[in-house]
């Protein structure tokens, strides 16, 4: 079976019969994509069990706006069959009052653990974590623990992965169900081949944490305060959320847009401009320097109007080599590819790159524009290429590197924001090779 | 315990200690961050079995290398004990006469296992699931379930995602470990709540599957022959590895490289031209189209050059505000939450976000450039500011829906395409509105 994705039909019969056909996760994935009425509308269709399950697979703006529009009896019930966890990034869309309002309904004990997330700062593995875990014993024996798992397990997130703890909470290490199930049933937890390292601080980053969770192929991580004490695990489908949400937030600053952090169509027009507005002028402004340098050279230009016709050239290709590196060194830093300790060896890397490009492009202008235009603009234009090109590769290589070293997020090295600084040197450099060879 | 990346450290003492206190994950990670050199003589100090382990970890790209780099005893021995899926992952690093040459010094059973793989066709569900599952028959009890896992679980993938066949070996359903931890251990497998629907043709696209893996939060899914029969099993690491791929192939089509498939360090300088040349070298030739239009314009450049000031200014901002807007649209996509069913109420809104966009630049310029120049020139800039953000929107936003359309990955639709495009029809936009204005 191929999971196509396809709209949810229009007439009422056949929605009946695809909401019963079609399995949760499509369901979800469907209602994720539609305006809100007709997303509350479908959602009412569905029996209460169903809703909930279905509930739980949207994102959490689309959650969000949905408990928005109904009325608050349905909304509070869909709210307290949520996860804690989830419950968290929901209440992350909310004002502060409503909040308030969502957190007041729960169970004081429910209330706590979903309250306690909340105190963890935006981003930290604390906010994301589930603080419903199934801890065993080092002292147990395996029949012990495998008791524990089938009294306790319908409450947790995962039985998969168990972290061991000691009498006051502290954690000693974690094992997978799988150990726990290979081993003979009077083996105790503590001689079973344990992981000791497992293990991450409510205040680490959270995309470390799944960086962590992917390149380990773990199932799960504990967390755990200062002091040691076990407070939650980080599961790998939360991990691979939040690398997906991480990805999406550095691919809309690689072209200048503040994260949007929702659906695209979950967004107003209005939130659209705030996000792009703020780079999109920074980046105007710094265009103003373009306007100066060209200033500089309006005599020249006046007499050679020529060396006009090749601006918009010569800067678009400097932009796209500049652009090039930059984006391929901002993703090598992304998946720790290239660390800051390898500037001098990108720089040197990239600007050889750089000059092989802008010389094999050279080559091919050299003749075209001579054909064209004469031989000394045929120079210019040749030679501004191959300095622009080794120029832009290294200034786009070394600026993610220089960001990171500044503790900046590489990834506001965005591709525009290379190529306006290269269209600025990049006229300068062209208008002097121009004077030089030209001798104006 | 945070996972901070240090580098091994230099002294042949210090080094042992460190191999020997830091966990496998950041060995692999830091080994594949080095040279070849320093990383075999690093990876020779270790004892075989870590040695195996660790290996397992590293990047296929690297794990070529290695292989390469060793004589042929150490090569074989590391590479048989990896997973068939893992094999096939290493072989399509390697030229065929060695692909044959490792294939070879399998066992034939595990030969056929890994050479079943590369039958698929290659970004396939078949090429990377795994062969080796646990499958359970319907008519078993919870407790021969159990026994079966225990017996048969040391060779297997996972145990976690258990599929269920027929006695034909066609796929049934699937249940995970913990039904089977929670059930009766009379009751049958059948009459549990087991899943119907999580399967896949082995020759579905391998991104389609890991992100129902994402969506679905499911440890695995079933990869089935046309005729039903179960042939593997693609687990969540390993969806976890091919979203990370797509995405950094993604970001590379995005800023008009091709994707380089390997860590950066581990390709040459050349490999890193090759993979920018045709896409930059494409742009240039469509870029020469700015030539054109300017040298249509010659004549009213020569009148007025002032105009000329303005044009990487221009151009520099509608190609930001195009590239703005074709990646989000990108990543909507990419992630399923815009559908090419949307095209006219995208195009709607990206124009008016445009609009916005260039109306807000344009208020300011206008006092600017009448206080710098004057106030023709103000409202050529202006005006030409509103038109070149709507125009650079629309186009920004629809080319990612049209390639989707016509079965061409949108990624291409880089920034550096858009913004390509913009400045050619951005310049003759602002020619026309300086000829209406300035009556030239």
């Amino acid at each position: 079976m191929s999971k196509a994705t396809t709209a949810p039909p229009e007439s009422a019969v056949e929605l009946a019969q695809w909401l019963k056909d079609t399995d949760e996760v499509t369901i979800a994935a469907e209602l994720d994509h539609l305006d809100v009425e007709p997303r509350t509308e479908i959602f009412r269709q569905l029996s209460p069990d169903r809703a909930a399950d279905i509930f739980d697979y949207l994102e959490p703006a689309i959650q969000a706006q949905m408990l928005t529009a109904m009325d608050s009896g349905e909304a509070f019930a869909l709210f307290e069959e949520l996860e804690p966890d989830d419950q968290a990034r929901l209440l992350e869309e909310f004002e502060p009052g409503q909040v308030a309002t969502f957190l007041n309904i729960l169970s004081p004990e429910d209330r706590t653990a979903t309250a306690l997330l909340l105190d963890y700062p935006a981003e930290s593995a604390g906010r994301i974590m589930s603080p419903n875990f199934l801890a065993l014993r080092a002292d147990m024996t395996v029949a012990e623990a495998l008791s524990l798992v089938r009294s306790e397990g319908e409450d947790v997130e995962t039985i998969y992965f168990l972290p061991i703890v000691d009498e006051a909470g502290h954690l000693l290490g974690s094992i997978e169900l799988e150990s726990l199930v290979m081993a003979e049933m009077s083996d105790r937890v503590r001689d079973l081949e344990y992981l000791k390292s497992d293990s991450f601080s409510v205040r680490d980053d959270q995309e470390e944490v799944a960086r962590y969770i992917q390149s380990a192929d773990s199932i799960a991580v504990s967390v755990v305060e200062d002091d040691d004490t076990l407070v939650g695990i980080v599961t790998v489908d939360d991990a691979m959320d939040i690398i997906q949400r991480e990805e999406t937030e550095d691919i809309a600053r690689a072209s200048a847009v503040a994260p949007l952090g929702k659906p695209y169509f979950a967004v107003t027009s209005l939130q659209l401009v705030r996000s792009r507005i703020v780079w999109l002028s920074m980046l105007a402004i710094a265009a103003t320097l373009t306007v100066n340098v060209l200033t500089a050279f309006e005599a020249t230009l006046e007499q050679v109007v020529t060396l006009a016709l090749f601006i918009p050239l010569l800067i678009g290709i400097g932009g796209n080599t500049g652009a090039q590196s930059a984006t391929t060194i901002v993703r090598a830093l992304a998946v720790d590819d290239v660390r800051t300790s390898d500037l001098v060896r990108v720089g040197l890397r990239e600007s050889g790159v750089g000059l092989l490009l802008g010389g094999s492009l050279a080559i091919a202008a050299y003749f075209i524009v001579y054909f064209i235009f004469d031989q000394d603009i045929a120079l210019v234009v040749s030679l501004t290429l191959v300095a622009i090109c080794t120029l832009a590769a290294l200034v786009g290589s070394l600026m993610p590197l220089i960001a990171r070293m500044i503790n900046v997020d590489p990834a506001v090295i965005s591709a525009p924001f290379v190529t306006t600084i290269v269209d600025a040197s990049g006229l300068i450099v062209y208008f002097m090779i121009a004077t030089a060879v030209m001798g104006l």
